[in-house]
């Protein structure tokens, strides 16, 4: 362990030497550093997808689940995309030294709260390796140092990609610790980086919901969890002449994404009792079409006898996959509460034309999203017009749902005076 | 211990349903019980002063340091004072509902990000009591239930105030359990409730330095440090002409609290070694004649041959005492570079006339406050216009700096469509 001790360490301190490096860089610096490093992923193109096949053969040796081997390839078109999502991040406003607060006080002291970078984030994610890319050119915008800590699974992808902007920094002239890739997937290193908080400010694991805990019970960092999404939509009772409305936003939240593996996808329906008997039997039919497995509570089952009956457990299930189950409840206070309980407070829809109810859910649905009218695939960061994201935080503090630069950043108090005393 | 696990689970659970029915009080309700707190803690001033004797008979008892038993003092003064901060934080405008950001995508889904309660709010303070009244009423006005633990010290007379403080929320059909006060000063049952993270959204500890870490190390919830200062100021070497401004500020920022016993207070002063020799020989006169203990380095014993001489470890330590360490640097940079090592990221001031250095410092330096010809003093809430402050941040997680209502916020993103699919 010994090893791992000097390495985390080191990681730290060349991380924080280069934050504040980072933190003195213009924006046109930065912008011209992030258009370079788009630019040499397009040319080292072949060198990605050449590291991608040993994760690739790696990956089939393992016997990988398709879905994950999907999600891991890097092909022209990806590797395009990434090199897109880099120029999108560089167009982006810059955050740091935006002036969220200003005024002057009675005693003639000037307040500025300004808008500065966090300094060190280190990242922890799964198996897309475009998510390397993403979230290193976030972190340059914003002014920050990253230490990434990819999946396994993408370990080649992943560090080619690090090489690629590590090699545009230095020829750019910018610290390359700016970016920093963890050598290793032994987890024994886990703890230890974790408690190097006085190099690190905040941690942001994307991942399954056992790691994320295992993290913050061991940092000594703040962790800005990113828990995937146990999603509702609740149907109200105010919902004549919606029906196609509904149909199309009850599949479309669930089936958009393949496979429905993805944190925004919709697990839970809830009816209202009054609209059940009219609209039940035609969503059920319209998700089992669509190749859903349907399951439902008693009352569901009647009126659609095709659904598999639910346990206790479905309830607190997040499903990431194409299967769904139904309640019906007896009032918009029960929907809610049923929310606030079993979901992960990421994202919940009403279904309703009443303008109480929609207000009633928006102000009593303690999530980071809370969505009227529309499909929950619509909580990402790139629909909100935030650009690229880091993940979608189901914390409250400090940022809640997607996450951009901006919410890379913190603030720093400017007072400004000509010799004021206390 | 199975006691406290049952009492912790029963103050996360009171304070996560009284949290729900803050959220949907209206402004107006809020103010109207903010105003009923304080007509009860004047109208309870004798059961207050009271209970107080009970603490100032045991302090005296364990010998408790003046400086301790002078901030654990309850008479009218202050009595009103604390009723006059809970009025003050009534007339403020109410951070929940604020749009922060609002637009309309061009799919004509309209997204707002808008501030809500954090939710359950759990509080660890020292010995001044007034805190207890301050921070229940900020956690009011920004609609969150608030769990209080207080100094061993203050217990009864916090005891007192929390029980006004539940009198006048039953009177006015606010849920009670708005306000909780942990009835035990056992510290077994604190590792307790910091993994209380289902009902309890953040941990804010204001106290010593060791007292903080074992919270960190504990807590599964997010912790705000509240961490004391280590506060420079660097005098430059542009300072033709600000004798008289520098001396008044370096005297006002170390001895204005009584006993220099204050996070906001001087603890070292740097100066450049082009105006050492004019300075410092006055600034340490006039420290020493308002009853400073000054120590110096080699080149400020030349200069001022009274000083002690400095450690190592003078340099990392915050004295909260009549005691401040003088050290000569060559540049701007080496001080900019000493307050980043030594420093502990509170407030730190630079006094010069050079436009330049100014914003070199107020950038290079990473503390939560940063001030330009004026006294660290002046780092407080109440001075920068939040009203009461719950502590000074020094996290750069949400909150930096002095926290006022706004910063005991989170937001939520409602998201409106009509129909919109993915």
């Amino acid at each position: 362990m010994n090893d791992f001790s000097q390495y985390v360490e080191l990681l730290g301190r060349n991380a924080r030497k280069a934050a504040f490096h980072l933190a003195r860089l213009d924006g046109a610096t930065k912008v011209a550093v992030l258009l370079r490093i788009a630019k040499a992923i397009r040319e080292g193109k072949s060198a990605l997808i050449e590291a991608n096949a040993n994760d690739l053969k790696e990956a089939s040796k393992a016997g990988l689940a398709p879905s994950l081997v999907a999600r891991l390839i890097l092909n022209d078109k990806r590797i395009a995309a990434m090199a897109d999502g880099v120029e999108q991040i560089a167009a982006q406003t810059d955050p740091v030294g935006q002036v969220i607060e200003g005024y002057v006080r009675p005693n003639g002291l000037r307040i500025t709260k300004m808008r500065v970078p966090l300094g060190v984030i280190l990242f922890f994610y799964e198996s897309r390796p475009n998510v390397t890319s993403d979230a290193a050119a976030l972190c340059l915008k914003s002014g920050n140092a990253i230490i990434l800590r990819g999946g396994k699974e993408a370990f080649h992808s992943n560090q080619a990609i690090v090489a690629i902007i590590k090699t545009a920094l230095r020829d750019a002239g910018v610290d390359e610790n700016a970016v920093q890739f963890i050598q290793t997937t032994d987890r024994n290193l886990i703890p230890l980086i974790l408690k190097q908080d006085k190099y690190i400010d905040l941690v942001i694991p994307r991942g399954g919901e056992s790691l994320i805990r295992a993290i913050v019970k061991d940092s000594t960092i703040p962790v800005l969890k990113h828990y995937t999404g146990n999603c509702h939509i609740y149907i109200d009772a105010a919902t004549a002449g919606m029906d196609e409305q509904i149909r199309n936003i009850c599949v479309n939240a669930k089936t958009n994404y393949p496979g429905g593996a993805v944190c925004n996808a919709v697990e839970h329906l809830l009816f209202h009792k009054d609209v059940a008997t009219r609209l039940i039997p035609q969503v059920c039919a319209d998700l089992a079409k669509a190749g859903v497995e349907v399951r439902g509570d008693a009352h569901t089952r009647k009126l659609y006898p095709s659904a598999q009956p639910t346990s206790a457990a479905d309830w607190d299930t997040e499903y990431l996959a194409l299967t769904i189950s139904i309640k019906v409840v007896d009032s918009l206070d029960e929907a809610v509460a049923h929310i606030n309980e079993h979901g992960s407070h990421h994202t919940d829809a009403i279904l309703t034309s009443d303008l109480r109810a929609a207000e009633q859910f928006t102000r009593d649905v303690d999530s980071g999203s809370v969505m009227v009218n529309t499909s929950t695939r619509f909580a990402d960061g790139g629909e909100y017009g935030l650009g690229a994201e880091i993940g979608i935080s189901t914390d409250k503090l400090h940022a809640r749902g997607p996450m951009g630069a901006t919410d890379l950043t913190t603030s720093k108090w400017i007072v400004t005076g000509n010799g004021q005393c206390r």
